[in-house]
């Protein structure tokens, strides 16, 4: 894990400690993977409540740390807002094709009407 | 689901019920993938005790029931024993190069030192 002095830095696993278990599991939600999906497609930082999740707010803080700890986005704090990133380079590096494939899953599946959330 | 006046018939999903969440999910498990990287080098059946794995019988009985019901494998009764299959060809239909992506990125994670089972 990083550490840091910041009392406000949120915890991230290191490139060489993010797990392919630990990545799938959090891809394994259809909340998580449509977070994932805004990120990719957006390719820049956006905030927990650039969201509009049919969840409810805590739920939503939830799945953005499972996301975080298990390597796949980055988070950090501006001002009272989380930003969020994908880990895209970190990801790839580790498993390549594997983000790809799943986006594209992803937005197969949606597009047969299974849509989930 | 598959109905069968079969009673030792085992429910499996339907192509079009696999769901991409429930693959991940599936996957997500260091057992399982062994599992899944077993029975794509193999590229045929096995059966549950052909797996060497480091777990009880009963919990071994509960990976395969996670990874058929999510359709990640096929099983069938022959005689006593269950045999397994990959349903590479239903993975690979729905959502191509997700498996592949899957088993480099567990055995290149395994070429880390990364390996848990």
């Amino acid at each position: 894990m990083t550490t840091t002095a910041d009392p406000r830095a949120l915890e991230h696993p290191a490139r060489d400690r993010i797990r392919l278990e630990d990545v799938l599991h959090a891809l394994a939600d259809a909340v998580r993977l449509r977070i994932v999906r805004d990120l990719a497609g957006e390719g820049a930082e956006l905030s927990c409540s650039d969201f509009d999740l049919p969840v409810t707010k805590s739920t939503t803080t939830h799945h953005f740390r499972v996301l975080r700890e298990s390597g796949v986005v980055r988070q950090a704090y501006r001002g009272t807002a989380k930003l969020n990133t994908l880990r895209r380079d970190d990801l790839d590096a580790l498993f390549p094709g594997l983000l790809d494939a799943v986006l594209a899953a992803s937005a197969a599946q949606d597009g047969r009407g299974g849509a989930a959330v």
